[in-house]
């Protein structure tokens, strides 16, 4: 799903979203409750409302960007204590407050709040990380009170298969109407990261949304649907687009190569994106060099249209046991 | 009419363009002649087609950014000598080496290459600006050839009413489809603006296109029309929408400012653009805020609807002999 971290989806409306058939958008609590904070949202009416998004939404715990932003993060059993990447100010988030804050959001689906396994973490302290998740997750799970949001369990275990069983098992138990696999994409190779979902994915209910967070390339998203898992998030086609790095069938390409200088063609020439539809591969590198705001939009626009596409035609070849095939996406 | 510095009006699509009734935009011939080059753009298929956009486009001579941006340009009677304001490169331009690149361009109204007396300039050397453009104006009109284009002429004179006489009689003499009033809005004062707009303006034709350039706020275009100005370009209207500065019938205010933090409210409520029909003021300040790309392109709309409409009320209240009045600007 595209990652909206301040309440939107980088250089792009929910109409561009509404374009390529995006039907589910995520929030960062972690930056929301920063910037402009949970209890203005909520006073709003809610991230829905605030935003201008009437379909599914989903807020991660706050977790991840608390460990990876704050380097002096210090935990304890109760929960962690941070300062504000913006201004210093102290903070302490528990699992009763990150759900307390993605409740006042308003998401239809939520993350329990778990400590992200760092990489490489030895096996003392995955262990030691994986019991507290564990304990939290029971936590967040009764701080839910009458909520009808979905609260989804995390996985977590580091790179120990040992451990990802016992963590599995412990949330599962707790039982959550969806389950993630938290603490991959961190750094490993891709390999690993692949072992372990191989390994996690059929340890989870089959009738249960799959999750696994934070991954990853359309390579990626291949594989691990093929290993079981029914949703990503990844901020890479948003910020790839910005970059200049855009997705077509055969791979990368970057606008900004001095070869599209007088490029006539589009970014992909059987792509139905509205970028593609209308500009030439020389008038999108000749903005982005630039620095149009322009570009950060068209170019976005493409990337996600091309992760959509991606993930239907994962779908389709799903549905009817076939092999997958990117020009499948658009057929009937 | 918008102004587009980079073969794009900044933050905005041409459907942006289309929702709020632009009928014309502006190219800067300076800048497109740097980068990506009049020959490229050119070797695409020309301007309209670079930047899709099939409707009435004009490029100015790429004077004013020739003279503004490069202190040390150097003027002879043949042309003007300056140095990329990108790379330090050293270019020569000519009146007809400014009309061939505008010729590549190939948009509807091309300007005359002029220079542009700087504020203040004495007496003697605004008489001498003031021959030189004639000189090249008449130079310009030689070298369109066979062209199509519609080529306006330029006044200039500076701040000096009998100069600016001579020059509006010389360049009206050499005869062409439409008149610009140049060399204002460059730092004098608005009433010495005024007052030159209503010398010069009624001693050029008043059946063809007056058009005064680079003005100005929604007051200079509501003044400067009553003092018979027909055509207006101004990047006030995109450039104050990145800084948070925005547009409404009571004057402006600036979104950034605390006391919107949490305001429910549309910019403006009874504006019908896109931005007012969907966000709050609270959202569109928190995004701007944030840094958030979205912003720039959700405050762009906001104000370049604001001027479109303040102008087809100027034009209402002009067909109908009645008062201006903004409101008027939607009714039939």
């Amino acid at each position: 799903m595209p990652v909206g971290t301040q309440a939107t989806v980088k250089a792009l409306t929910r109409e561009d979203l509404e374009s390529f058939g995006a039907q589910i958008i995520l929030g960062n609590t972690y930056h929301l409750y920063l910037r402009p904070g949970h209890e203005l949202i909520q006073s709003l009416g809610g991230l829905h409302k605030f935003m201008n998004w009437p379909y599914p939404l989903l807020t991660d715990s706050g977790g991840y960007q608390v460990f990876s932003l704050n380097q002096l993060a210090k935990v304890t059993e109760e929960g962690v204590t941070f300062q504000s990447h913006l201004d210093g100010s102290s903070h302490f988030i528990s699992p009763e407050r990150s759900i307390e804050i993605q409740q006042a959001l308003g998401a239809d689906i939520i993350m329990a709040f778990d400590e992200p396994t760092p990489y490489p973490s030895d096996i003392s302290k995955t262990e030691k990380s994986l019991k507290l998740t564990t304990l939290w997750a029971k936590r967040c799970k009764k701080a839910m009170g009458s909520s009808t949001q979905a609260l989804f369990g995390i996985v977590q275990g580091g790179m120990y298969p040992d451990l990802r069983k016992i963590s599995a098992e412990q949330i599962i138990e707790i039982d959550f109407p969806g389950y993630a696999i938290g603490g991959l994409s961190v750094g490993e190779e891709n390999n690993l990261m692949y072992d372990i979902t191989e390994h996690i994915a059929p340890l989870l209910p089959a009738d249960k949304p799959r999750y696994l967070m934070g991954v990853g390339t359309p390579e990626d998203l291949l594989k691990c649907s093929s290993l079981g898992v029914d949703m990503f998030d990844c901020v890479m086609p948003t910020r790839h687009a910005r970059n200049g790095s855009l997705f077509v069938k055969e791979g990368k390409i970057n606008i900004k190569n001095a070869k599209y200088k007088s490029d006539p063609g589009p970014i992909e020439p059987d792509c139905s994106c509205y970028t593609c539809l209308n500009y030439s591969r020389a008038y999108l590198r000749h903005l982005i060099m630039a620095g149009e705001i322009l570009a950060m939009h068209l170019l976005t626009i493409h990337n996600s249209t091309f992760y959509q596409q991606w993930m239907a035609s994962i779908r389709k070849a799903i549905e009817r046991d076939i092999p997958f095939n990117m020009d499948w996406a658009d057929s009937n």
